[in-house]
């Protein structure tokens, strides 16, 4: 049986409206395509983007730090609460077939980094401020030869994701 | 928005045909309620109340040891490899709103000492052999009062998980 | 360099002074020896095996499940706030070449499961109530064909453990 | 009882011998001041530290990715093997009272944002390259007022761990 593939947005937890609005189409766009959204499961981009693959009629798997399902946003239908702090940072990234990073503070750049390490396509919204503008187009270290995927737009971003996805 | 129950059914990663008959029989009850499956998504009893789910036309989750996806098993349809060992044990018992157990070593046994601590209701099939047919009935520590429940048949194992989430 | 062996004494974290009487004597003798005693850090069982260690001289290492270093007992020496809550019963096991088991609820049950899987030799006090003393002399699961070690007595505990460490 | 002082000393695990330079210093000189020196336990500036630390006279811990002591490197007194993959990272960043970064790749950036988020004192080697030297002296995100503290020589290093560990 073929699963679907799973996509990890990442992002502020604090609440930016515009770095919200591009996680919102992002997740509805993840939706649209059959994937799975898989996000740290609380505010801010998070729930932006939850709600969206909500809203689009797709799944929102939410893996908390906490050991209790109430930290989840509501627009999450499927609640992994890890109870292991934020080394769940690390689960997040290892479960994304692909990483998408809209603005974003140091959760965010660590699971940039732990992204980096685990081989996993990332893409980076270059107009959306935050770690995810900063890192947009860079290579990390020695251990790839790639570099981050900086998308300048929403539909940049969309295209690069799709092209990711339906290659594999 | 109401997310839909959460089951982890846990036991044996190795192939006990009743066991595993077991499992597959659960897998389809908790589809055909719209409930989630949680497992370890690895063999045995995973993969067959994975099966179970699937050919249900349900969810199967797994949440494994490894930090690759290709340990799941193939029925599962959506995959969080944790990277962490079987500290993910942790995070099996924290996703359920209710365990059911079907034979099992000590795998098995760690995850009902997990699930006791975390309060979650507990079935053990007592017709199923190990750790789970030792337990059930029984009264683990002075953490809690009531006792892991004992089913006897297939058929009492799911009206007790019934009975707890449909009233919950 | 070789290291000192790493000892971990498992058990309540509840006070029962008959437990807590083997535990200090315990922690005296595994730092007479010049081993290190590992423990989960807080009350009870690891307080006073942490408090028999210290007091003789030795290192008293509290593994915890918080992310502080306030939820030590007073006597660790080194403390490692995991931050992961009891998904650390997988980290103690780990880090220890042999697991003493005094009393002990579900967490020591837990961690009596981890160290049967991990491989680990187990010496359960079987004076000392329980889960150690349940499970004192038994088999657990196809995975191992020893079983874990009775001892009736603190001697014979720490005979044990002494034919353990200076053989292997 | 007061415990000593755990200092973390982060860096690449590939071998830069200008880096390993520096953390070997500084694992002496946390020795010299009776502080335990705390690291990731596997090659490059882990080792180096460990290397100074035991050399020193001091206690070099050890917090390794694997579920084996096998993997730390020869330095190493007291060895954590967590068995929960790069996930570690968050554990090493709790052990610390302070972070002194030198060099670094990803896995460093990551444990540098986790100290971000933890609110632990950072020290990084401004001359050491990688991470290290690339966000030496700047503020992360909104969490903290503060900026990571820049040292331009091994000398200024060690005054700023001092000024740190002897005034908290």
């Amino acid at each position: 049986m073929a699963r679907n593939k799973q996509v990890l947005v990442i992002g502020d937890s604090a609440d930016y409206p515009e770095r919200n609005a591009i996680a919102y189409t992002m997740g509805r766009f993840i939706a649209a395509n059959g994937w799975v959204l898989v996000s740290g499961g609380r505010g801010g981009v998070m729930q932006a983007a939850s709600r969206g693959a909500s809203e689009g009629g797709g799944i929102a798997l939410a893996i908390l730090p906490s050991d209790s399902m109430d930290e989840a946003n509501p627009f999450a239908a499927i609640i992994i609460p890890t109870g292991i702090g934020f080394a769940r940072n690390y689960i997040n990234v290892l479960a994304a077939d692909v990483v998408v990073a809209i603005g974003g503070g140091t959760g965010t750049l660590c699971e940039i980094a732990y992204a980096w390490q685990a081989g996993k396509p990332i893409i980076a919204c270059s107009m959306s401020g935050g770690w995810a503008e900063e890192l947009a187009g860079r290579t990390l270290d020695y251990r790839r030869d790639d570099a981050i995927i900086s998308a300048a737009t929403i539909e940049e971003a969309q295209e690069q994701l799709a092209a990711i996805l339906k290659t594999e």
